[in-house]
C-alpha cells in the first residue's frame, strides 16, 4: 500500500537513524531497513537504536524492517546511508524495487575502494533505469548524536536537477535542521569524503598533544589540499568554502564524536591500524578514504602533503610524530603561492 | 649601546610575551616594555609574567623595562602588540625613538574605535617618518599559552615590501614556529580582527548548549561574511582561505583559551556586557570589533548577518537565544548564491 508521505531509509546506522528522525519530526512515516533482526526488533518495540545512538528515544513514526521491498514499496523518497564499501551491493538490491519517480538521496561520505568512484557514480552504475541527474547528495556538518537531540544543524543537498534538490530540501527542512541547495554534486561528495582524512590527522595531532595552534594549521592546509583535488575532479571551488567543505571539516576535526578523530588519536597512542579498527567496532571511513585520495592525487597530479603523510602512517609504518614533524618542517614559503600552487587554477580562484 | 641582535617588544601582555619568547629562543636579546613596575620586576627577577601566563618560565634573554627609550634603543626590530585602543598612543610615544631603518612589526588584531582604521593605518598616521610600506603585520592561529610551551604553531607575516616580510620571517621562524609570508596586509589585518566577532558568537552558541553542528555552521557563515567585507576593503580573497582567515577563526572559536569565546559564553549565561567585561579583567577585542565591523558593513554596503545579530545582543539588549534563532530561521536558500551573493565579486572569486 502506498503512503503519500512514506520515506525509506537504508540502513539503520547512526546517521541513517538520525535522518529518519528528522523525517519523522516532519510528519513523514519512515521505514528503516536493517538486516539485523535484533536491531529491527529493538527499533519497533523499544524505539531505540542502542548500538549506534545509546538511550535516544526515536519518534513513533519510525518503524524498522529487514525486508527491503517492504521498506521501499510506495515510498516517495529513498535515503541511502550506507558505509561506502556497501553502497554497490545495496544499490544492486534496491534496483528491482526502485520506482524511477522515487526521489533518491544518499548521505554516504567516501569513495569506492578500487574503482575510486564517488557514491553517486556507484549508484548510477547499479541503477541504470534511474535518471542519475535527479540523484541528490546530502552532506554538511551534522553529528548524528546532535541531530537526534534537535540541536541546530545545517546541511547541503546537491543535485544536477534543481527540482530534485528542492524536493529533498522540502522533505528535510525544519526549524532546527536547515537545508541549503547546491548544484555541485562533485564538490559536495568530494568535500564530505576527504574531510575524514584531515579528521584522522587532527586526531593524531591531538593525540600527540600538539595543541590547538597545530590543529588549526592542519585544518587550513587540509582544506587547501581538499579543494585542489576537488577542483581538479570538476568541483566548484566555492563549495569548499561552504558547509560541505569548511563546515564539515571543522565539525569533524574538533569534536570527539568523530570516529575518524578517535581513530587518529588512538594511532598517536601507539596502537597499530588493526588494533584501532578492532577497538572501534564501527567503520572508519577516513582509512579507506586516505588510500583512495592518495591514488586520486597521483592520477590527477595534485600535491596532497597531509594525505601523503597519513598514508605513510597508516600503511608504511611511519610514526605519527615523524609524519607531523615532516609536515611542519617544510621550507620557508609564501602563503598565497602555496594555497594557489600547482598547475591548477588554484583553489578559490 | 646597539646590539646587532636586540629586539624590542611593546607591551608585555600574553601575546607580546609569547613573541618575546620565540625571539629569545632564536638567540635574540629581547627588551620587553611595560608601564607596570611590578610586572617589570617580576619578569627581571623571577622570569615570569604571572598575570598573563601563569607559571610559565621565560627565557633568560628577555629583560623588561618601563623606559620605552631603553627598550627600543639599538633594536633591529620593534614588535608592537598592544590592545587596539592603545595603539595610537603607543605609536606616538614610539615616534621620537624609532630609527627609520628599524623593522616594525605589529601583531594587534582589531580596528581603531571611531576612525575604524586598521592598525597599520594608525601606525602610519603616528609615524610619518617611517616608510609604512615596510611595516609588517603578524597574524595567524597562535594561542600565546601554546607558543610559550613550544607547541607547533604557524603564522603569517604580511608586508607590502617583500624584504621586510622576509626579515620578519628570519627573525621569528624556528622548528616549532613556522612563519609564512603574504603580501596582503589588508586581508591579514581584517581576518585577524573580524574573527574575534565570530569567536564571541561561538561562545554564545556553546553557552546556549547548541552543539558542534551549530558552531560549524556559524564558522562557515562567519568566514563568508569576513571575506565579503575584507574583499570590499581591498583584501585578496585567498588570504581568508589561509592561516589569517580560516586558521585563526578555527583556533579562536574552538579553544577555551580564547577571551572572546569566554566572553560570549558568559553572555549566554545571562550576564550583561558590563558584568562580562568586569569579570574578564582583560581586553575583549571582539566587543569593539563588532561595533567597528557593524559600521564598516554599513559603509561598504556588505550584508553581515552574524555581526548584525551580535551587535543587537551586545548593544541593543536582544537575548542570545533570539539572535541565534533569527540567524537559523533565515529562508530557504541556495548555498553558492549565498556565499557569492551581493554586488561584490563574491568571496573566493
Amino acid at each position: 500500500m502506498a503512503h503519500a508521505s512514506k520515506t525509506a531509509v537504508l540502513v539503520a546506522g547512526s546517521w541513517g537513524t538520525a535522518i529518519a528522525s528528522v523525517l519523522a519530526e516532519n510528519g513523514r512515516e519512515v521505514a528503516l531497513w536493517s538486516r539485523n533482526a535484533e536491531q529491527v526488533r529493538e527499533i519497533n518495540e523499544n524505539h531505540r537504536n542502542s548500538r549506534f545512538l545509546g538511550d535516544a528515544v526515536l519518534p513513533q513514526a519510525i518503524w524498522a524492517t529487514d525486508q527491503l521491498k517492504e521498506a521501499v514499496d510506495g515510498a516517495e523518497a529513498v535515503v541511502v546511508v550506507a558505509p561506502s564499501s556497501a553502497m554497490r551491493s545495496i544499490a544492486g538490491q534496491l534496483r528491482p524495487h526502485l520506482d524511477d519517480k522515487t526521489l533518491l538521496i544518499h548521505a554516504t561520505k567516501g569513495f569506492e575502494a578500487g574503482t575510486l568512484k564517488r557514491m553517486s557514480e556507484v549508484l548510477a552504475d547499479e541503477l541504470p533505469g534511474y535518471d542519475s541527474n535527479r540523484l541528490v547528495v546530502l552532506s554538511g556538518p551534522s553529528h548524528a548524536e546532535e541531530v537526534i537531540r534537535q540541536c541546530p544543524t545545517t546541511v547541503v543537498v546537491a543535485s544536477l536537477d534543481k527540482d530534485a534538490a528542492e524536493q529533498a530540501q522540502d522533505l528535510l527542512i525544519n526549524n532546527s535542521f536547515r537545508v541549503y541547495t547546491n548544484p555541485d554534486v562533485v564538490g559536495v561528495e568530494v568535500g564530505g569524503a576527504l574531510k575524514n582524512i584531515i579528521a584522522l590527522g587532527a586526531g593524531l595531532s591531538d593525540g600527540l598533544g600538539f595543541g590547538d595552534n597545530a590543529k588549526a594549521a592542519l585544518l587550513t592546509r587540509g582544506l587547501a589540499e581538499i579543494a585542489r583535488l576537488g577542483t581538479a575532479m570538476g568541483a566548484n571551488p566555492l563549495t569548499f568554502a561552504g558547509l560541505a567543505g569548511i563546515g564539515d571539516l571543522v565539525v569533524t576535526c574538533t569534536s570527539q564524536h568523530s570516529r575518524n578523530w578517535r581513530a587518529g588519536s588512538m594511532l598517536a597512542q601507539g596502537l597499530s591500524l588493526d588494533e584501532v579498527l578492532a577497538r572501534m567496532g564501527m567503520v572508519v571511513e577516513g582509512v579507506k578514504t586516505t588510500q583512495a585520495a592518495f591514488k586520486l592525487a597521483e592520477q590527477y597530479s595534485i600535491p596532497m602533503p597531509i594525505t601523503t603523510e597519513l598514508h605513510h602512517v597508516l600503511f608504511d609504518g611511519k610514526t605519527p610524530r615523524e609524519a607531523v614533524e615532516d609536515l611542519m618542517g617544510r621550507g620557508r614559503t609564501h602563503e598565497i603561492e602555496e594555497i594557489a600552487d600547482s598547475s591548477q587554477k588554484g583553489w578559490f580562484y
